[in-house]
């Protein structure tokens, strides 16, 4: 009788690494969560969070005999688009039986449709999309923050910052986002703004997206603009998955629900639900890879 | 009697230092030419920027006795107008006599105008302005890119280069520009330039900037776009230095001279030709500082 397998699907972003391991009957045995693991921002801690994900989920399935060894792995990871970083990923030396690697669009629309086919916009510190359509992906934004990630928390974040910069030194009218914005930086003096926004990453300007956000349900006229730039940006990629022919396309991620509401009908109209997790999606592709029949 | 002043001036940016140095009475007695000199970039190499160029002058003055512990001298450097890159500059320990620390700002302004008051617009791998108006100083843009430095070349270049990546993805229109962006990289496949572009600097992305310019003139539609946003804010900063007061206004830097051709004739009119260097700024501001009657 062939030995029993587990599959070990990983959803591995910039904040956060979600492990899921399921027996060969897609049964849940247990999960783990650990911290970023996105190897172009930081490869030895992506590796890191990924084994500790990992090796949480196997003590928390808590099955006599049952190591990591054991254990056909599907990786989703962000950044492994770029080949260098894909190369990196692939040499890793995990503990693992058997390691597939693929993009963190790639298991998260996988997740979305329960189907190898469909697509999906990811909108939350970043932004992307991806679709697959007759087995053929095609990748669509990403390009990293400040080159792309359009309607990401990143973007607005800096738009919103960015805006404030012009209004203190006078070269666009003030708005009360421009003053809500001074108060989470806790000052309105522009030097030492532009000081501490020296070192900001991605997810430091994310963490002034909520400033926008809250300001265009207040009317703001700059967050209306900054979010209208966004949504004309989304909606050209949610046409352009359509016009691929994508039979199913989902939003997700921190700020997709308040995208979905400022879209118009028409676009509104072409997005289904996302069904399932990306890490469920991972599984999902692990088994595909690794199943022994 | 009391011994000769020497009185040396430092122009430090992004991209090199230039020294120039003068005896008391104002005669050009040599100069220097060293690397990048930001301390906000790197502030080691800064500092090794400053005596490289400073060392250089005094050789090529070859002056019996001169040494750089007589020089008295005012360093112009990006980046001080940020409080802790003005204490790093303060505390460096200069073989000099005395020093002034002020900002590459000050020294341009007081250069292009020979006066201490005045204003002008620094449009080159980045962007600033400053105006001195009955000894107020006011320091408008600049913040860094990605935040701020509108209508520099690394915002040109950026822009160029991020609406490719849009029309790469066939989320908007391609130009003949987007062509020559494609050849400027060596590449059309955007995981390589994303791949490439994650490790960009301004000066990479301001290498790009002539690109976008060429094709101003070709009456490319995107490019005319971008240089019509750059436009619109660098207009709006000229108007505020007008109300500011300033009596004279120049732009300077190495893309100015194709941003002056594209002003409205309005904005033409408020502006007048720099009359001498930033380094030659600094030599006067080092002469006002330290001279002994």
């Amino acid at each position: 009788m062939a030995q029993q397998q587990y599959f070990l699907g990983i959803d591995g972003g910039g904040t956060k690494c979600k492990a899921r391991l399921e027996n060969a009957n897609g049964e849940l045995l247990a999960e783990g969560l650990a911290g970023p693991s996105n190897p172009v921002q930081n490869a030895k801690l992506a590796f890191q969070s990924i084994v500790e994900a990992a090796s949480q989920a196997v003590k928390a399935a808590n099955i006599p005999g049952l190591t990591e060894h054991k254990l056909s792995v599907c990786l989703g990871l962000a950044g492994v688009n770029v080949p260098a970083y894909r190369t990196i990923a692939e040499s890793w030396p995990l503990p693992f039986r058997q390691v597939k690697v693929t993009t963190d669009l790639h298991v998260a629309c996988v997740g979305a449709h329960g189907s190898p086919e469909g697509a999906i916009v990811i909108t939350g510190t970043g932004s992307s999309s991806f679709a697959s359509v007759n087995n053929v992906h095609t990748a669509i934004g990403g390009h990293g923050f400040p080159l792309g990630d359009k309607g990401s928390g990143a973007w607005l974040g800096w738009r919103g910052l960015s805006y404030t910069l012009e209004a203190l030194d006078k070269l666009r009218p003030s708005t009360p986002m421009v003053n809500a914005m001074c108060r989470a930086l806790g000052t309105d003096n522009t030097r030492e703004i532009v000081g501490e926004a020296l070192a900001f990453t991605s997810r430091d300007f994310a963490s002034l997206a909520p400033v926008v956000v809250n300001h265009v349900y207040k009317h703001d006229p700059i967050a209306t603009t900054i979010m209208e730039d966004g949504k004309t940006y989304l909606e050209a990629v949610i046409l352009r998955l359509n016009n691929l022919g994508a039979k199913r396309i989902s939003i997700i991620g921190g700020l997709s629900s308040h995208w979905t509401g400022w879209f118009t009908p028409h676009i509104q109209q072409l997005l289904s639900p996302a069904l399932n997790t990306p890490e469920m999606g991972a599984v999902v592709l692990a088994r595909q890879a690794f199943k022994e029949s």
